[in-house]
Formats: C-alpha cells, structure tokens, sequence
C-alpha cells in the first residue's frame, strides 16, 4: 500500500475557498505541531522538525477542522495536531518497516539517524498525540483516535501477513485499506462532529484517497509522487490494480512477487497500466466520492463547509489527473 | 539500560501478604491482558499471547492496584492493564532496536517475526493502552499514561544519542534512568491514587530498580537474568556500574566501547565487579527504597497497603542479592 504522496492535492482550492476561520485554524494547527519538536534536545528536535516540515497535505486536520466548523474552537485544533501527529508516527515508522530511503523526496527520519531513533521517534509522536489531547480532559476524541491507532497497527500487521501474496481477495485488500486508511480519514470526521454520516463521509473518501494511492503507486509519474513506480509491488504490497489486472491477464497473474527488481517492477506497472485495471479502480474511487458527497447532503452542515467537504472529497481523487 | 530481568522478585511474597483482594484484581488485568491477543487474526494473536505470556514481574500493574487500594474497582484494573500493555510495548520496540534474540528466556518477537512486525505489534499494544483507557473515559488515567510515554520515548532517544560515551555524566544518566524506568512506576502509583507523595514513592523504588537492573548487568548471574553479562556494555549503554568503576580506575575509562565483543564485555564486567562500583550502586538503591518507604508513613494508607507497598519496594532491590 502506498504512502500519501507528494505533491499536494488542492489544498489550496479548499483554503481559496473558504472564510478567514479555516486557514486561522489551520495556522494553529501548524504552530501546535511545531511546538512538539521544541523541547526535546537537540537532535530530537531535528528528527522531529524535519518530519514536521516535511509538511505533507494536512488532509486530516483540515477534516477535523472542517467537520468541526468555525466554533470548533481550541478543542478541534489540538484533535487536528494529535490526529496529524499519529499519522506522521506511521508515517516514520513504516519508513522503518520498509528502510525507506526517501519520503515526499526528503530523506527519512530512519534513513538520517537509524532505525533505533526512527522507532523512537515514532512512539514519542504517538505518545505526544494523547497527550496533547489528555492535556484538555478531550477523552472522546482520545477514544476515538486510540480505536483508530489499533486500526492502523492492524491494518500494518494485515499487510505484513499478506506480503507478496498475488492471490488475495479484494475484500481483504479492501480491508485492509479500511483499517490502514479509511479509519484515521473517519476519525478525523468524527472528531470534528461525532455523528455517524460524518465518519461515513470520511471513511468513503478515505477508501477513495488509498485507491488512487494505489493507482499511482502504478503510474507515477515519479517526479510528481516522490517515489519511484511499483515501490509497493517491489515490498510485496498487493493492490487492486494488480488484482483487478491479475484477473483480466493470468500472466500477470503468474509473475512471482519476490523474484522483482526495480526494472522489472516498472515493466510489471507498465502491463497493469495496459490493462484496463487503472481505469477500473479511478471508476471506483470517483464512486466513492460520489457516494460521499450525497451522504453529506442529509448531515446539517451549512453551505460554506459543505463546499468545502465537497472540494476536499474531489481532491483526494483529482492528484494530477 | 537493561531492561527488567527474567525471574519474578518477591513477587509471591506480596501476595502471599496479601488478602484475598490483590490475587483476585491481579486475575481480572491478566484476563483483561489476555483478550487484548484475541480478535487479532491468528499469527498476530500469536505474537501479542507470546509476548503476554512471557510474563514478567507484572509490577507496574501491582502498584497500580496498591496504590489504589482495595476499593479501587474496575478502574483500577484497567489502569492497571493498561500501564502493562505500555510497557510491553516498549519491550517489544526495544528488542527490535537492539536486534534482541531473547526476553526472558524467550524468542522476542521480533527474532520471531522480523522487525517489520514487531514494530506494529508494538504500536498496537501501545495503541490498545490508550483505547482500554478512553473506552472508560478516564481522561486522568489517559492523561498520566500519555506523559509517561512521552517520557519513555524521551528517554531511549537520550540513551541512543549518548550511547557508546563513557564520559556521560552521572546526572545525565540518572535523568535517562527518570525518563526510561522511574516515570512509568511514578505514573503507576498516581493512575492508582493521585496524589503527589504517592507518586514520589513510585519514582524513588523506580529508580532504584533500574539500577539493581543495571547491577545486574554487570553482575549476572545469566541462568537467572536470562540474559549474557555485559548486554548493556555491548549495545553502547553506559550505566552507573561503569560510570563509578571509571571514575576509580582510569583504565576503565579508557576502555573503547565500540570494540568489545562478547568476551571482552564479560572481562569489563569483571574488572568493574572488582571495584567498589557495584556495592556503591546497590547501596543507593538501597537508600532509595529507604527513602521510598519513609515517605509512604506521610501518606494515608491503612497498614496492609503499606506493608504491601513496602514489600514491592524491598523487592525491588532483593533481586538475587
């Protein structure tokens, strides 16, 4: 399963869009993450700054914020840091897991100062995400990010257990992308506004967000993603553009996961892209979208955000298509 | 830093002390440890129920179910889960950043499992903490249990950066020993009764049990500490044994870290054993648990928690002296 990738979605069509509150809030967001890097020595302060400024979309703090709404207020800023913050933990520590050398182009926290640190680091973001909820007595929203951080761990143990497994069902594959993916998007939601349709909303497009992942993970192109094409092919991960393209094509089906190089993953990408298996899983994810943005409908939200929702909803499937 | 060693301390001793109420709160967080390992999928419930079943000295949870007496409910018992499931989280964390074969006795997970999974079993022990604790609400609990795993996180990055340095400073290892081992027994005690005093206590025996730890180290014997002598000396981890031993004998000193092996380590064992160093640390251990106990008179406990409560603090230290 791929990571976020690096080019920013439209972010700023969302911040063009709206009032002077979203990009405010969002400011304290940014100043809130940049106080956990302070005041924790020297080098520290580097490994974590670094992650932090790797910037990254802030998808997630812009849904609790969104979701929250203007009067969200200090609490829907500190549930926007501590959801980020759990994201960038999984963030370093599956740059662990995957020794990767490079993250939205910048070298990892795992590549620059070693695995030992990178572990270390990750749990001290983790640990720093309740905190900064436990701080102000916010034990709904811990609630919900702890069942979504057991999500992530599991959907991270699914993948590691499924590796280089061409022949896993869709709903597996779905599964995990629920449990690594849709959850966080549905916590985000949730702890903006704790309404069901609200977590509905952020799990369709978080689905849809890790499906178009996916598809890029297929067809780059690299300069725009950060990474090189079939990085998940090459760690083993199984996703639906292989499965739906494994289907159509038993060839592809037969090629033997383990035995890929770099070279022979691009060829690999090349034949699912061949196949009409991109074209399938885009369909699939602007269904999702779709789907999401008529739930929305039936939530209270006023015209402002629910614009707003709508253009974050479009972005997560519109990264350079 | 070595971590807590193979075979129970008195243990027994405290519940044979013990009226009927400790042994039965001790039965429902080790039934509340076990259902952590269900509902996983087979291979990762195999992992987590190895890693529970492991054992160890379960004292974080027994503080926590001292401290707050027999009254202390279900409340107490999460809490007390909770605290284990931290801490074995960083267990498993720890094994994969030391490349650890055994725990215990045992195969670590990550020798088991590789690295990429011991990582997320990690996180998701860690997470499991968390989500036990919010499920109830206890945002007190939640919030003692976030600090102390900044703390923890904290201080394993300070004992990477400062590993391999023979000149660290006593200070500066006293305040890695605060950060890695005497924050979580201080957090024990106040998530079971929150009082500062109590708390004190919690951090003064923790303290101490990191250093008998570290005595251990130096001192084995291995068939009891289930681990080689000079573990810590290997992996760079300069403790208070090497840092008095050093301070008497400037051969020591001189000894380069980075060049032991597994014999050389045994032999600096032995040359540190020669000197005073290891009667020093455990005499401080020692004057800790004094100390510990004398500050528990301030406290409002009735007498069997005390006599419990002092029972764990000798234990601490009696570890095979």
């Amino acid at each position: 399963m791929s990571r976020p990738s690096a080019v920013p979605p439209p972010v700023t069509a969302v911040l063009d869009a709206s009032s002077r509150w979203l990009p405010a809030s969002l400011g304290q967001v940014e100043a809130l993450l940049r106080e956990q890097s302070r005041d924790c020595g020297e080098r520290l302060g580097a490994d974590t700054e670094a992650t932090l400024s790797a910037g990254g979309k802030r998808l997630r703090p812009m849904l609790v914020l969104l979701c929250a709404g203007p009067d969200g207020g200090e609490r829907a800023v500190r549930a926007a840091a501590a959801i980020e913050l759990v994201h960038m933990a999984t963030l370093v520590h599956d740059d662990v897991l995957d020794d990767a050398p490079l993250r939205r182009g910048r070298p990892t926290v795992a590549a620059t100062s070693g695995r030992g640190r990178a572990v270390a680091v990750g749990d001290l973001l983790f640990s720093r995400a309740f905190a900064t909820l436990a701080e102000h007595g916010d034990s709904r929203a811990v609630s919900l990010l702890a069942a979504a951080s057991v999500a992530l761990a599991r959907g991270e143990l699914l993948q590691r257990q499924d590796a280089y497994d061409a022949g896993i069902a869709e709903e597996r594959y779905l599964q995990r992308c629920r449990l690594k993916t849709a959850t966080l998007f549905e916590c985000a939601c949730r702890m903006g506004e704790d309404a069901e349709e609200m977590g509905r909303f952020g799990s369709q497009i978080g689905l849809a967000f890790q499906l178009l992942d996916d598809v890029l993970d297929v067809s780059g192109p690299p300069e725009r993603t950060g990474k090189a094409r079939g990085t998940d092919l090459l760690d083993g991960t199984v996703t639906l553009p292989l499965i739906l393209a494994a289907e159509a094509d038993p060839s592809i089906a037969a090629v033997d996961l383990r035995a890929l190089d770099a070279t022979s993953a691009e060829e690999l990408c090349d034949r699912i892209a061949a196949s009409r298996a991109l074209d399938q899983v885009r369909a699939r994810a602007l269904e999702l979208v779709a789907t999401a943005k008529r739930d929305l409908l039936r939530l209270s939200v006023d015209g402002e955000r629910r614009k707003l929702l709508e253009l974050v909803a479009d972005g997560v499937v519109q990264r350079y298509s």
